[in-house]
């Protein structure tokens, strides 16, 4: 059997009991950990478990995945994934291989932060479609993502952006000459993706939003430290929400006043959130 | 400090390590038990946990959470909701009131139904907003989630739509009489949604969705025994498919091929589900 295990989002404590039961007794433990990371390391995983725990790369989980499934049609194996398994990365891949060699495959499902997003005291029954920003270079920034926004927006509902990550990335020149040499891990902040925002709007200039647009920017969600923050983009580009892992939210203008009455809380400068709000959230 | 413990979706099991440590130490435990169900009832939660549960009922958390709260600022209240804190029902009222008496709250996700619907294989990207179906009655047959789902439909989304509960209610007879006598309970399944759905197109004539359009029934989420099936409108609304608690996913154009593959094994008549999805799905 394969079980996709899922982790949740903070530390070796938000895996469920059933979790737990499944990782101390599989024949092997597998960590994805290429799309997103928990905020402990490897090591701490292993300690809580009692046993090893495989790394397995983006290399090992898309070329190596028949090494994972070895020998999985009589012994247990554990594919552990941040988040729960099918959230904002989805292993169907991996479960429509297993399903040809015969593998039955099973799913614990967990806290992902599509939902745990909810924690903002936005309403997930007002979100649209959820989005990801991935790190602008000098010369590609791309804006597919906008489009979506603009379909979110013009609904009036809150838009989810998820934040790129960057690990065991090489740089195009050792990529170029095959060296298996990787670059420190990169995580987008808050504070990037507003500006990010901000840089595409410009460019495309279509009124979807602007630099008094209200967003909320939540750090390490879930987490003893989580951080929520409630302000503008223009006041998001400049805030320093601490550690990883970053999301951003984008509010839509049906937005309502119950919602306005939990977020205002995390407000970075009241005054300027409530003239935002009046400029056109809430109900009308 | 109040804690809002999430408790997932299927059975004890399904709580985090985090979250049973919260419950074992709390001085009191409340479950929250009118918004959704675990598959198993209050006494094994009792068993697993080792110490009694007081089940919270609407009236309790909505008229009497000063009596949920009392004491909270010295001692550690636990708040047990089905799925995650902030999911689908959101408990908000409760921490905003518990902030007013100077009570600090943290919360503790888990699994939801709004991401772990992604067990269909469907990309939790490309859904639109959430939507409630509620038991039609002879004269009340509200259709405002239609226009909720127009929306999504335009834009080639994916629409999860939550099905609706009745626990602890009462008859319209007893209630005007004073009488606290409650009616069973009832879970509305996915023939019921479906068959509503196309009720409502009849009604409206809009053309969203038709018999023909495709969708998803998924029955005990993260369960062992969960099943998913996937068929037209029309044959879903004929379909069995056992215990509550059930969800529907209604398909949207916007679907690719990837999505297919994993979908389409769950397929009640293969030759529809093709025909169907020939009509208008999948990448164009």
């Amino acid at each position: 059997m394969l079980y996709l295990v899922g982790l949740g989002l903070a530390d070796e404590k938000d895996i469920t009991v059933r979790g737990l039961e499944v990782v101390k007794s599989a024949s092997r433990v597998y960590l994805e950990a290429y799309t997103s990371i928990l905020l402990v390391d490897k090591e701490k995983l292993e300690a809580f478990y009692g046993r090893p725990v495989i790394v397995a790369d983006r290399e090992l989980v898309e070329s190596g995945s028949d090494d994972i499934l070895e020998g999985a049609k009589d012994v247990d194996v554990a594919f552990l994934v941040v988040g729960d398994p099918f959230g904002a990365t989805t292993h169907t891949d991996l479960v429509l291989r297993a399903r040809e060699l015969g593998i039955s495959t099973k799913s614990i499902p967990n806290a992902s932060i599509m939902s745990a997003i909810g924690c903002t005291g936005l309403q997930l029954y007002n979100f649209g479609q959820t989005v990801s920003m991935v790190f602008f270079t000098e010369n590609w920034k791309p804006s597919s993502y906008y489009d979506r926004v603009k379909e979110n927006v013009t609904l009036g509902l809150h838009t989810l952006v998820l934040l790129d990550i960057k690990v065991k990335e090489q740089s195009l020149e050792n990529m170029a000459r095959g060296r298996k040499i990787y670059e420190p891990p990169r995580y987008m902040t808050v504070a990037q993706c507003a500006s990010q925002m901000l840089e595409t709007e410009e460019e495309r200039q279509e009124g979807v939003y602007g630099p008094d647009s209200l967003a909320i920017g939540a750090a390490r969600v879930g987490a003893p430290d989580q951080k929520l923050v409630a302000g503008t983009l223009k006041e998001l580009a400049e805030v320093d929400m601490g550690e990883p892992l970053h999301s951003l939210v984008l509010l839509g203008k049906r937005a309502h006043d119950l919602e306005k009455d939990y977020i205002q809380q995390f407000a970075v400068n009241e005054e300027t959130f409530n003239a935002s709000w009046k400029q056109g959230y809430g109900s009308s």
